[in-house]
This record gives C-alpha cells, structure tokens and sequence, in this order.
C-alpha cells in the first residue's frame, strides 16, 4: 500500500467509527491512576484486557510490567507499534476534574496519550483487518522515564519471542499548538546520562561550621560552577543540556550534615561533546570538593542512558507523505532534533528502520494566551512534558490514532 | 551551705557510692534507644520509675512528653534541676558497641549524658536527703532541639503547677578534651531563629531548561550568595552564624522541579545583628529570585527560636568556686559565650536567677589524635555535637553528676 | 569568465609570479608593528604606497584611518575587496622572531594577514589588467574589532564617493589546519553586541565591610549568575556566546571601591534569542544588586554591534566552485555558521550581494601536537583568533591571495 | 606630671592660644594637595618648615619621604609623638571646598587630621617648653596604608639616630559622633596581610569560550568561595575580615583574557585564626582553578603586612584618665579591638610601651540624619575612613591637638 493517498483514505475509513468519547474516557482513567516506572500493573492489565478483546494474543509480564500483542492476519510485513506506560514522580497542579488521583505522581510526560493512541490504532485495525493482511505487533511498554524499560523488554526475550518487526513506529506528544505532527528525518531525540554525585563534608552543629566541612554550602557551589559548562565549554553550535534535577541534604535546620546527594542529567547529540562535559562534571565536582576541604572525595556515579534516536531517513520521509494527506501540507514540518531522549530505539532489533514523531498537544486557549510574539517565546510560556501544569489538549485523540493507522497501512500490504 | 569548700565535701561524700557501672549502664540504655522530639516516652518513662523509686513524687506528661520529680524534704530554698531528652534525626556512624538501634536517630547532642548526670544526681541527693533540706525539683524536659520543649512545659503550668524555684541549674555536654567544666558569668548561649525559604520556579523536562525558571540553580545561587551575610554585613567584633541545614529539590534527575525548600539557622547575641542579618537574608533571597525570574515571589518565614542564655553572674560565680573545689582550679574556665542555643533559659520564671555550665567529653585519644597544635585547631577536628561521630568518655559520667550534686548543695540549706 | 576553471587557470597564471618572499616581508612588517582601532596610520600609509605604485587611485582618511584604491580598467563589472587593518589590546606571547614591538597591542585576529593577501591580490590583478576589464576597488578598513570602522567609512561617503560595486568580497583567517577554505551559502558569522554594566556600591576601609556594600562581590555574583542565561534560558538548538570580557574593580587591596565594571559581549544568530538573552541579562544585573542592597540601581548600556553577516547563497556557490578547482573539492567544505561577527556586510550598498569565507591558518605541526582525536577537541586545542599564542603558518600566504584574485577574476569581464 | 588632673590643666594653658583658624588652614591646604605613599614631599617640606620655625631640629628623608624633629628642652623623659602622612587612591566625592584637587587621590582616612593634629601639638608644647623638661620628638611618618613607612624608617636608623624613646604615642580618626576618645587597653588594631592572587586561564575569541578556559569567570568563582571562608570557617566568637579590594582582567568585551588579577587583605586578631584563613584561601583559589581546568596553578602570594596594636594596658588607662579629665568621663570609653590594622607599633623599639587611641570625627549633623536606630546601624551608616564621601568635622581639630599635648605632659618631667 505504498501509495500514500491510498494510506491516508483507508485510514480515515477504517477510523470512521471511532468513538471520541470512548478514547476520552480511557484516557481520563489512565490520567486519573498514573503508576510508576515497572509499577504500571493496573494500567497494563487494562490494556491487556481491551487488546484481548479485539483479537489479539496478548502475553503480560515482559521485561516486568511491559506486555506484547500479536494480531497475525496473514501474510504480509511485521508491523510494531509502541506505546510507554510509566508517570512521573510529579505533583499534578493543573486542576483538572480528571486529575491524578495519586498524590505526587502524575501522567507529565503524556504517556498515557501514547497508550490511548496505542489501544485505538489496535483496535481501528483489528475491526478493520480485512482491509489489509500481514502482523501487527502492539508493544506496551514500562519505564521510559530513566527506567530503563525498553531494555528490559529486550533482555526478556522481545526480539526472539515475537515476530521479528520489518518496520517499528512510535510518536510522542509536544508542547505547541495541537493540530502538528513534526517530522524529522534523521536525528530526532538525543542521548542522555545520568550522572549521580555524593558530597561528602563532615557534619556537625549549626552553630559550629567552623568545626565542619558543610556540604550543603559546598553541592551549591558546585550547582552553580556547573552553570559554567553549557556556557564557557560547549561550542554554540553544538546541543548540550546539563540540568540537576535533585539537591537533597540534611535532615534539620540547626545541623550541619555529613553530605549532599545530586543528580544530574546530560542530554548530548555528539559523542565528543558528551565526553567533554562528562570530563567537565568530573573536574568541576572535584575542583570543588578540594576548595571546600572535603575529607572525601566526592563519589560520580555515570549512568549511561539512552542513545541518540535516529529517524530511518526514507521511511521518515513516507510516512510524513501519508500524514501531509491526512492533516494537510501545513501540518507536518522538520522542527529539528530534541534535547528529549527516549529508549524507543532499543526496541528495533538492529538494522531494522524506524519512525518516531511528535504530536502537538497544547490547547488553542492556552497557546494564546502564552505571553510571547514569537513560535520560541511562545513555546518557551507554555506549560511542556514534566511539568505539574502538563494537559493536552483532547482535540488530539482521534488524531493520534490516525497517525499510527496510517503509519501502519503504509507498511502493511 | 554557702562554703564551696562544705559543698564540696558534701558533694564527694553523697556521691562516694556512686556506681559507674549503673551510670554506664543507663546511659548505655538511653544511647541505644533514641527518640526524637516529643516523642520521648521510653526515655520518661524509664526515668520517671527510676525517681519514683528513689522518692520522688512524679508528674508525668507536662508539655506532652516532660516529667517532673518533687522531692520536698523539710524547709529551705527550692532548687530545679534540668536536664532535656530528645534525639536527633542523625544518622549515626561511631561504630560504638552502644551505638543506635534506631536507624536515622542519634543522641548526638549528648542528652542522653544530660539525663544520666540528671538522673545521678536526683538518687544521690535522695539517698543523703538526711545531710539537706529543702525542695528538690528535677524537670525532664522534652524537644530542646527546635522543638519548644521549654515552652511547652511552661504553657503547660509548669510555673504553677510545682514549687516555684529559688534557683534554676543545667548543663551541657561539650566538645574539648575530658575534665573541664567551663562557667561564664553573664552570656553563654546565644539567640536561635529558624527561616524556611521556598523558592517557587517553573517545573519542566530537564531537557528543556528554556520552558522553565529552575529551583534548583535558584536555590544554590542563593546559598552561595548567602554566605555574603556574615563575611560583609556583619562586622568582625559581633558574632552571628547563619546555617543552610536544609536543601531539598527534585525527584528525578531529568525533571525541573518547580520548587525548592531550604532551612536556615541563626545564630546571634545582639538583637541589632539579629535584624541585621534576618533582613539581608530577606533582601537576598527575594533579590536572587527576581534575578532568576521565578513566577512568585519566595515565601520566607521566621520561627522565632531561643533567646540569649544569660547566667546570673554572682550564682555562675558561685557555682564555679564549688567546681573549683571539686575538680582544681585549672578545671573551670571562662570560654566566653558559644553560638549554640538553648531554651533552658525559659524554665525559669521571670527574676529567678540560672545558672548553666559545660562538661567537655572529648576521650584523651581523641583529642590527642585530632590534627592542629593549638586548642581552636584541635577543638575544630573533634567531632562535636550534632556530629554523627559525637562519643563522649565515659568517665565523665560521676563528675557530671558532681557539679550537679555540688551545685544543688551550695543553694539548699 | 562564467566558468570556474577558466577563472582559476587564470589566476594560476596571474599570480605564478608572486614572491612568496615578498609576502613574508609584508606580512613580517606588519605583525610587528600592528596599531589599534582607527589608529592604523602607519598600516595604512604603507599600503596607500604600494597601491599607488600598483597604478591605483587612492583616497586616504575614509572613514578617519580607512582608504579606497580604485583601478578603472574598462568596461564592466565594479568589483570591492576588501580587508580589515586593526591590531587588537593583546599582549603577544608568540616568542616569533617578528612579534609584535609595541607593548600590549597584538595582530592576534589575523587582519595583517587579511591585507596581506588584499595587497598581494591588488598587485597581481593590476600587473595583469591586460587579462581583464571592469574596475576594481581595494577597501582598506580600519577598526573591526567593535570600532565599527564599516559604518565610519559609509558615514564619511564610502557608497558615494565610489564606483558603486556589483559584488564585494571579504576573508578571514580562522583555526583548523591550514589548507582549507570554508565557505557558507548564508548566514556565516553572528549578531554581536557589547554590554557595559556598572555596579555601584558603597565603598569603604577594607575592614569594615560592614559599612560598605562590596561591588566587588557583587560584579562577581553577577558573573555566576549570567552563566546560567545561555546553561538554563537558551534552547540546547539554539546559538548565543554571553562572555565578560573585562571586570574591573579597585585601586589597593584594604579600600573596598565604590563601583566595580563590567564589559560584555554577546553573540546570536536570531533576534528572539537576542531579545531573550538582553532581557535575561538586565534581569540578573538588577535582582543581583537588589540582593546585594546596592544604593544605587546598576547601569546597564547596550551597544547594539554588528548584525549578522549573510552570504548570497549562490555567489556563494559560484566562488566555492572557483576555489575548488584551485584547490581540490577536499579543501572547500562547509563549516556552518560561526559565532565570530564582522561588520564587513555593512560595506555592501543594500541589495549588492557580497560573499565571505575563512581561510585556515594553523601550521600542520601545532595542529598534529594538539591534544584530541576528533576535529572539534583539536580546534579547541590549537590558538584560535585572539588569543596572545595565535601565529598563522606562513605557507597560507600566496593561497590567500589566489582566494581574492580567483573571486574577483569570476566576476570581472 | 603624674597627677591626671594637672595634665589636663597644663594641657588646657598651653592650647588656650590655638588659632583654630590656623589649624583649619593648615588641614584645608593637606587636604587639599594629598600624596600618595613615599611620595610625601610636599607635605613632608611643609611640616618640616614648621617644625623648625617653632625650634625643632629637623632630620628629612628618614624612611625616603619621612622626618624627624627633635626638640631637647632639658632632663627627662623622652617622648614621641607620630603622626603618618600619606593618602589613597580614592576619587573624592564630598564636594566640599576644599576638596582634594588632586584626580583619584584623597586624604580618605584622615591622615590630614593626624598631622594638624600632630604640628598643632609640636608647636603648642614647644611654645610652653618653660613648663616642662625631657624630650620631644616629632615623628613624621610616611606611607602608612600598606606602604611600610613604619618599617621604612626604622630600616633607615629611625631607633638609632634619635633619642631613644620612654614612651610612644598615636592616634587616628574614626567615624562615630564627633567627640569622644575611644581608649583600649590592649589589643587595639588587627594584623593585616595582603595577597595577590593571579589566575592563568586561556585567552580567546569572546564567541569561542570553548577554546579558552576563561579567567573572568574562575575569578568571580573564587570571590564569591572566598565568602565561605569567613561564614563557614572561622569560629562565630573569633574575628576575620576577607576583603578582595581589586579583581582586574580584559581589555575588550569580545577577548578573553588570558588572566585575572585579585588583590585581597585579610585582618586578623589571632595567629592561630591567620593560619587557618591563610590556608583556606590557598585551598579555595587551587581548588577553583582545578576546577576551571586552568592551564597552570594559580600565583598566591602572602604578603605579610601589620602586626596587632596591642596597647601598654597601665599606660592606656593613665592617658585614659587624663582624657577623661579634658573631655569628662562620658567622652572615654573602651570600643573593642577594631579590624583596622596599623604599622605604629613598629616605630617603638622592643619593650618600649607605647599608647593608641581614636578621635572620633563624624559632623552631628550627618550622624543625626544616618539611618537607624542603633549605636551600631548608625555607624553602618556614616561615610568611614576610605569612603570617597569621608568627611571629618573641623570641630575636632582643637580637641585633637590637646590629646597628644595632654598625653606627652603626662610622661614629661
């Protein structure tokens, strides 16, 4: 089904029927009851049950808490789609009637968009599989955030107990205003570390620094000498976002303790510049930590995370050709890589193509009201993935399940 | 009994059955089983039956956790003896064979040594009740560690309810090589304020820092800019130290959060530096976060804490020729008043006259082990309260509850 | 002479006389006595000279230090070259036997090497104007480096008092081994613009700093502080530089002073970004001397420099393809846009297209010494413009020369 | 003269005849024409003039630009009296009529008051020489303000060439109501040391930070680390001031500079304290340029400065006592140690007792109107010693002439 007209006017028969309503309601049950990372046991069973329903053979349990769905319907190419499941350890703020009903975590990063997309491209093609004939693999999933979930999937067997995928598809929701869908042939998502640092000081008696060596003064320091390294140490034509998303010290106002805990995380595209500013994060931390007179080394820990996700250039360029007649010509535009990083990638066996893209998800109200003249300004007011104000807009429901159609007819035959 | 000669006599008589070994054992107890602030009922109880045992009347639960032990035996003065309970949330690393069983809790301000002195002297005075007369009251008092402890018990009619004192007596535990009892006639303790700052920035992906106002780079900006405070707002001959013992930011290491929370302690001992430093430390936090741009102003709020400890000079006088007597007039010292806070002070009602000393703790090996050729530098490379390596010798367990028995003996008739 | 091989056998030809010695000599003379921004009389003396010998017609004093050879030689297109004659405030730490005499001033960006060339490219054309008609105009410019010496020359008539050119061309010598000649069909060098700030506290007696407000801690607050505007306020894909390049504060060590200065400079490539970083870098001025409690708000003056400098894309192609076939296709490539600005492209009438590129200088033993495996780390290993170590390899001299002549022979008749 | 009060009355018969006026005059024209240290000449030629008018036999150039007058008048004591001479350089701001006509120079600590002070003394005594018998000498000191005049002299024979003193006395103007005489008997003025300290980065193009390591931003790391120094190591009960004076990098706002200059004093009360700061200083500058990744090791160079003022307590409370007499009790009172540092004490030779004390010099009218309530926020807030806006009331030239009389006719027989 190469033709990308064709594509797009089977996927809008075959998403005719879908019911609005009834994505909004999963959806808003999956906002309500986030999990996280390898906790999604709730969430998984309820997709499990849905994808059993509509035909699918459905085995749970891999890599943890991620589950497989096969629907083969004859001969054909081997179609993946996939769809994360895991929330954020975040305080939902957005006051929404379907907020998060579990206090300090929150569906931030749009996961459970991806999921409700995932469940009703699954369902639109099982209704529809006479249309088309091949297999079509639904991938649910666990622990995107930093979990490390896509590997686990892997190191449990999902490249030898499935069948092996000719072509894999994922899609992430963005800020900007919904009714985009952002395609980039080649590098889209970027690579990212984690980077753990224990100051160790020597504790004491708030009234007493002079008989310490305070490492809460010390891991400020270091927070800010590390502002230094985006600034004076990577080249402004190189990509590098270095953000410390964790300070944790001391138990009490009136004690000085032991040590600070930091964690660090490294977005990079290039190998080389990944290992300056790894090298810069080493020099920095311990510089510091000599200036205090720590008795102590400090301790970094690098955790290596997820690879650059690069677009298989002419599949990208496929399927945007189907999403430009869906959506129309205007709709579908390059906005470049991200610093955002993703595991998708692993779940390719190697050498086999895949497409990742974005959907807009901001609301026409609140892109309008964002204090800014231009696209940046704007994107940079609007509230985005990790964000406690993070609500898509649910306008791009039905959207996002066409986009996968779509995605998944192109391929199929 | 006005001759510190007589009270000394006295003193080393009372005592001359005192067992080590039942001191070493109760304290032993004690450091086992530390409880934090008003949450001391083992410890009260424990001490409670022991009082009671010896003949003390005991009313227990004054200011939630305290207790307090009447002794009236005949006419004469009324003497309070005091000695505070709580723990601290330490995590203690002294690999003593004692050490916590309690994980995260630790005596490591050296109360448990308090209540064992205390608790010493009370069966000491008791058993020898026929060579006095008077009133003895011992307080146990809960939460001096930022908690209100004093004022509980106080708000809970601890100046009405027991015989109003002629003379209020306490002592702390210090830092310093084993065998000296450091008195100061006027000044010893100084003022303690809490500050909690939240710094509210905008949360977000830790990839894209430019959608954000980030906490936690606010935050450490402003611990680094507030250490300006005390080296260029106070001036060299007046003394103020201002304490970070708090940073908490952050779940995960590639979010933004959007708010950071520090805890502030300060130190003073005159009330002009006090307000002096209370409002840099306003005009610094609120200036760093208009140059952060943070969407709301921080919240910073005050507790006020303890008051200047001011010894009754002719009692400290007084006191310290007994303790001269006692222990040799190279013992006993002026070090002139500390940074550290204390709401002994409030258990006296007004116009009664206190008295509060120093024990120092510090085991021979310790101190001759510890790096530096003069006392600063040595008493700068001891652990000293609030360290999660504090241990005092052990053979300061009679002579603490000495300079008790000896202070009591000089005020009762 | 359409055609790119024609032209560059021509300028084989036209310079296969030049005297690299010659060159030297030139280039020798001018290194060692380089002279500031709009001070260049001797420089420009010298060149007058040689251009008049050469058979030009030259007019000095344009734009104060700046001149203007014109050589009429028929019918056809009006073509500018043009080079850069400023020395810079650097003390040179080359140890070359022909290192610069004065005393702190340095030619440490190259422009001895930019007239070099454009005197050894005015010479070879005239010798043989046989071989081409149009006209040909040498600009000789004075101050570059932020002097604003473009804008002096087209204040003082630079577009009216000269043949009106139809193409202008420009070059720049840049890090990298030498050898290569990158050209950019576009944007090729950034925004610039300086930003003087001026922090005023209260001084005093070093003592008492009490009764100052530091200006000296302030300034470098501040400069911690605007780390953070490219690390957390500029998107990893977007490009700005934010340096301060001068901090300058105090007279003795015990005064604290009454002010302290700073002097930066910022590069972009887009204005939202520029309004971004301009509005960040008030922000943080004036929250840092609110934080300080300056009694005086700080002064923050933005001298809006160079704009961005945009090639013709395909006069761009047209003089990549000519140095290509002089060179080999390996010696062209496309580096992208640099950070570094010029005002060159203020010398072009509006709407006349103008073309500039880089020629790399550095000698193939530096480069192979530089520490690094990748292009990038050894980039950064190697002296770049501006720095007191920068020496160009003389080998680089007659290549940059054809550059010139092969550019303006492409588009003369 | 034992008696204090016949002292004072002496004092008061041979101070009856002072022209203020004349006094005003002489201060008005020092105050007018400052110099800078060892470059006393006009001053120094002046004072010496007047001094042989009024019979002293005067020795110029001791210590290059200082002098020595000499004024036998019979058996006795021998008494010196020192005044120092030079100024700073700081730009005036007081508009007063007589400000300094000199740009950038400033008598802005008061040495102008000292030498009115010290002539109008010489010359009172000398005219009632009938009254008393002994030795005077005049001492003119130079280059007081980190110069090492004091020493200077002393290397030029100052304790070998001239009588031998009994007694040595000083004083110096201070902020505080005009007024009162501040008396210590001990430790009086602070040590002082200064250090240099220079960064050695990598110098660079200000749009290629990448390339260099920059010396402005690991400067202002290191001032605001050094903050720490006093918050968080130097005990709440001891005494330290860290001043940096001066930071000094750049010529250009688009050149990274190869380094940074920092010049720093330090004052300290206590050897054991110096040492402490002193290595925390050189810990904190290497670990900074660890951390910045510095091409070479920081220079920190002590250079050891002023020793402490310690007062003769039995002398200062004898000249106390005839202070009081003059100016009634309430006008004397004991201040403190202050963190100022003076080179006095060296001109008394080993054993020799010697005696310092203020003149305090603030004009009620700016006292009254300074802000705050307090002793303490008032003094906060008048111009001290080194302000450019310092500005000693002409009301203390009389009283400040009697104290040195009354005190030199204290020792004279």
């Amino acid at each position: 089904m190469s033709e990308p007209a064709a594509a797009a006017r089977l996927t809008l028969e075959l998403t005719d029927g879908l019911k609005p309503d009834g994505l909004e309601d999963l959806y808003r049950d999956l906002h309500r009851h986030p999990e996280l990372a390898f906790q999604e046991h709730r969430t998984a069973d309820r997709l499990a049950a849905r994808l059993r329903a509509a035909g699918y053979e459905v085995t749970a349990g891999v890599g943890r808490t991620g589950f497989v769905g096969v629907l083969a319907n004859g001969d054909g190419p081997v179609v993946w789609l996939r769809g994360d499941m895991d929330a954020l350890p975040v305080r939902e703020a957005t006051g929404l009637p379907y907020a998060s009903t579990v206090d300090g975590v929150m569906h931030a990063c749009g996961h459970d968009l991806h999921i409700t997309w995932l469940i009703g491209a699954a369902e639109a093609l099982a209704a529809g599989r006479e249309t088309w004939s091949g297999t079509l693999v639904v991938v649910g999933q666990p622990a995107e955030e930093s979990g490390g979930g896509a590997a686990a999937m892997v190191a449990d067997g999902l490249h030898e107990r499935f069948p092996r995928p000719d072509v894999l598809f994922g899609q992430h929701a963005a800020p900007g205003l919904a009714g985009f869908y952002p395609h980039t042939p080649g590098l889209i998502m970027s690579a990212s570390d984690d980077i753990d640092v224990v100051v160790h000081g020597l504790g004491g008696h708030g009234s007493r620094p002079e008989s310490t060596v305070d490492p809460v003064v010390t891991g400020a320091y270091i927070v800010t000498r590390l502002q230094s390294v985006v600034s004076r140490e990577v080249a402004a034509a190189q990509s590098a976002v270095l953000t410390v998303g964790q300070f944790h010290a001391g138990t009490q106002a009136n004690i000085i303790p032991a040590e600070a805990r930091l964690a660090l995380n490294l977005r990079t595209q290039d190998p080389e510049v990944r290992e300056r500013v790894l090298a810069a994060v080493r020099r920095i931390v311990t510089g510091e930590c000599q200036a205090a007179g720590c008795p102590r080394p400090p301790e970094i820990t690098v955790h290596p995370g997820y690879p650059n996700t690069v677009n298989d250039a002419s599949l990208d360029e496929e399927i945007a050709s189907v999403h430009r007649e869906l959506f129309g010509a205007h709709a579908v535009f390059d906005f470049g890589p991200a610093m955002g990083s993703e595991d998708f990638s692993l779940l390719a066996p190697a050498g086999v193509p895949y497409d990742y893209w974005y959907v807009t998800t901001t609301p026409v109200d609140v892109w309008e009201a964002a204090p800014g003249e231009g696209l940046l300004e704007r994107l940079g007011n609007v509230p985005s993935n990790h964000s406690p104000l993070f609500a898509p807009d649910l306008s791009v429901l039905v959207p996002g399940v066409q986009t996968l159609v779509s995605a998944a007819l192109s391929k199929l035959s």
